[in-house]
């Protein structure tokens, strides 16, 4: 059996685990004050061309997502999101079950446009109700999104314009950034992306991690008593030290961006080898989750063999599967998945 | 320099580390239903005497009072918990953030007492004015306390009589379970904990687990939206595999109680020495942590080798400290402590 | 100037003035204790046809709703509403502010189609990722709703019998409540209601009352702990006879349904003529809410002596505006802004 | 049957009635931006001395406390208050159900020493683990006290000025606050109370008005989207005209400062007599609120005849409890209170 239903399957990338081996026994203090975590914020910084940057490590996306949109957030004002935004329907509802409400825009490939931002914010600004209304106060994108597309340097350089108009930051989820940054046509790099946004996490878990995100804040004053929130949402691991070798590690001769590179060649392997089985996708991206199209008895005829994530139902006869490559795919999965698929399609 | 502030100084018992990077590249699926968390929970259930308890992992102690309390507890009800209770003080008001009140009773040695839980219980159902005061439900106690300190099995027995009768659930803070099961003369096991109360948690964090916690409810029935809790807290892990490899290798040949005990040995070694130089106890504990009265001055000799908690200043010139020893604890690191301690009392 | 911009313009029914008047010095105890509340329960009760019915009386709409979700709801849970649901849009994120997702369907006139709900609900469950995603947990409809429009019996025992079969309340705003009972064609009573849904209010604050909302639950066991959430809600008046003395005067001599009435009659003559004037409606209701379409230019005009509410843009030379009648609306004012829109349209 | 139980027994002052009856279908619009609110503002305004004071009405005195702090709170923030004060035991954890922990500090008649105040806050930055703690974002405190007894200006001036020295608001609940003004010897005004606070709110409930209290920011840039979060916790009342006629009637002619001086006649009144038949006082208050000890055989008998507040146990076979008086209180009922006593004690 193998699996392409995400990038989480396997544990870390083998480096890591050797570094965890190596510093086992060395005493350091806790709660992320230990010097793993100093060295890696400091390469973190580094990356991102931020010299004064606040670098927090956290578990997960979902936590994430839930601590900055809470110690940015005011009580009367919301987060606008694309209506597929994960916040809005995967996390549980953590962002309202801290008191905020996601205020849903419309997407493309799980991008929201500049101008239904702008719009929105107009309108908003225009009702004479909106003092009985939920106060956009802050803009949450993914990047890739969760149906990984990816922005253009242009596109984001608009939306954080008009939230700078606004006052109001502009978040990025970046649970897949490494696989963004490394996409083919990109524009957009590391530094380019923290200058254009005000808080944005770099995705460990889904890229070689064990567990652990490094949120971000260009600006250290954005966000001033961000440990002590963490810490009441239970976010502050005790043993900071598992996040502070993993990123010191991943920002170590470029690891992050090479183990992300890998992920996308066999992403582009996949969908070469896709169009020539002649499959049928629905979304083609330029990052390493793949959206396709087969017919239900396809699929179940494919499920003998091959994991794949379950999307929605297309119509009646049709289901939308991803597949996803990692950091950790190899050339001979995806052969094997291809003649999977071909077996399949072609009976 | 030596350290020996608290429990969690190193990484993870060195088992831990070996079956990570055994099982790292097998594909599992996310979110805790992998194979690993599968047969840990079947151990942990084994361990407790619990066949059909709900088990579920959780990455640190803040993290699971939280989502526990937040999962048993209505709107209109409060979690009791002694006044130096762990939840009460230092998790940033992690059980208010989710809208719930912690009622306070006086303690010693960070236990409550039967007869203050039921005078506290009795008089709040007595006074006409209750239904505009916050309801207790549910009991909140640690064991061992913050202050290393262990209830007996008839001290458990009776608060979680009186629980039963008022019908709200008794719940353990077991961040330190191991070395307070691992105690001389103790006259608790894990089963018979599980069987009096109604929630409690099996601390890996500081008992040789690079993180994470194991939840259980010996009645599966009493969280049955657990998961979903969790979620909305962010303290699912993608990566379930990394709780689960953690508790599977500790409940595998008791390597969870062996190296508890370790600790025990480690701090009745201590304990000895320590008392041989005639050092000052502020309370003698039959836990892992020892507190200790010293004048500042000497204080300050003893931190250029030694580190050590500072708990809180005993009077104008004298400080209340702890020593805390762990599974990773060596009989030449105490040695090394006495001998730092002998030469600052002596000079 | 004359107002028709909503149901809240004028004080209250001139009969609750005498009656707060005559009762003044009568010595009561607080907190909804008093006899005036006892007694205004009782006719609540014999007027729904529930004699055990647990009926609370609170401040206003807003409040109402958040209250009542905020006792229903558990953790894990949000709340399913139309898109235009007065809880998604006007009430600042009450709901989110208690913990709870707003969870939207589509709606035609303000009101969800049970096949819609239903479709949803199996959607819900049969997705293998609905434990990550926010439980729905009761269902709110509005009678009438935003758009004054209403629930036949047949559409709300649909509704209430899916909500049976998946074991979640549905729960009427009847902040207009009066006025759609005492509509036109209806074929709901206040009992009728009563027995298919599991807690709604009676709105006071639109229908005759200086403020206050008789919460029923048909069921009393259905929130056993309202009294508390409503004063963590500080939802609780000390002075609670003001609601008691208002409701027992409008559920005497059938007061209530008499002045609701009244503004249907009005609202019949009001449609009446601006049919004959030719005005262009965009929603022509049954109850006392009627929305129309006027060119910016004649708005303009018409706002110099009429009091209107701006709805929304139409398009863009059009605007969507609400005229409301009341029990206070007097034949000769719609005649009054009967005359005005003629003049303005007709120039 | 006589009642003194509390200060919220009969309806409201005359005047107030009156005036409602006046205005009764006078047209406003809703939500407080009536010309009746408007007045009210600028009359409570010049009252307090506070030309640009943003003036909010509010329901009752746990919405108005539950508002106020939770605009003003940040999410890593707690409020610091006496022990037995109204938000930490008798509001049901309105506070906490925001979010927000209550941080106690000892009292002596329901007031907090300046010097406990000092030491706390100095004690939580000292305390190098405070990260991970609540932080004291700002003050409550009554004026008058539960306890009905008054801060000085001196004391006042003190406690303000530690909380500017630490950035955090003071806030000064007044829902007795008439009472507190008008008393003997107390050389505290309206306008020096303003000067030396951040927030207070001028209680309506228990002096004279239905409902309603007047928030005051004495710089209205304290808390810019006040309204927002008033609608967010259902505090907004549709008809805010109720609250601005009363506050409007209250604050003409000093009407609000005359009823309020009333009740100290009468309470000095009842204090003299209670002396002169030898009753026991717990404690004895310059303001509307006596507390007394009585044997409980004796209770058992005055309750025939007097309703009184029974605030808790003082031993085995006392009681104490509380007998207030109002704007409402005629010197008869005094002399009729005093003879029921009188009869008790000396059969």
């Amino acid at each position: 059996m193998l699996h392409f239903e995400c990038d989480y399957l396997e544990g870390a990338h083998p480096r890591i685990l050797e570094r965890l081996t190596e510093t086992n026994l060395v005493q350091q203090v806790g709660y992320g004050e230990d010097e793993f975590c100093k060295s890696a914020r400091e390469k973190v910084r580094a990356a991102c061309g931020c010299p004064d940057a606040a670098v927090h490590f956290i578990g997960g996306g979902t936590q994430a997502n839930a601590v900055v949109i809470d110690a940015l957030l005011a009580r009367h004002q919301g987060v606008v999101a694309a209506q597929t935004g994960h916040i809005n329907v995967h996390e549980a509802g953590a962002v309202e079950s801290n008191g905020h409400k996601v205020l849903t825009l419309p997407q493309v490939g799980g991008k929201i446009q500049a101008d239904d931002l702008l719009h929105y914010l107009e309108q908003f600004y225009q009702d004479g109700n909106h003092p009985h209304m939920v106060y956009p106060g802050m803009v949450y994108i993914s990047h890739p999104t969760e149906y990984g597309m990816l922005y253009t340097l242009e596109e984001l350089r608009k939306l954080h314009a008009i939230c700078r108009q606004y006052r109001i930051p502009l978040f990025i989820d970046g649970a897949r950034l490494g696989y963004g940054l490394m996409a083919n046509g990109t524009d957009l790099t590391l530094p380019l992306l923290a200058q254009n946004c005000d808080a944005f996490y770099i995705g460990g878990t889904k890229v070689g991690a064990l567990c652990g995100e490094a949120i971000v804040f260009p600006n250290p004053d954005t966000a001033p008593f961000f440990f002590t929130v963490m810490k009441q949402h239970g976010a502050v691991l005790a043993k900071g030290r598992l996040y502070g070798i993993q990123f010191d590690t991943l920002f170590t001769d470029d690891l992050y961006f090479r183990i992300s590179r890998h992920a996308i060649e066999m992403a582009e392997y996949l969908k070469e080898g896709l169009h020539k089985i002649g499959c049928r996708f629905f979304l083609e991206t330029p990052t390493n989750q793949q959206f396709l199209i087969f017919e239900n008895s396809e699929l179940e005829k494919l499920a003998e063999t091959i994991g794949f994530d379950i999307w929605e139902p297309f119509d009646e006869t049709h289901t939308m599967v991803r597949f996803a490559t990692s950091w950790a795919t190899q050339k001979e999965q995806v052969d094997s998945l291809l003649t999977a698929v071909a077996e399949v399609l072609h009976k």
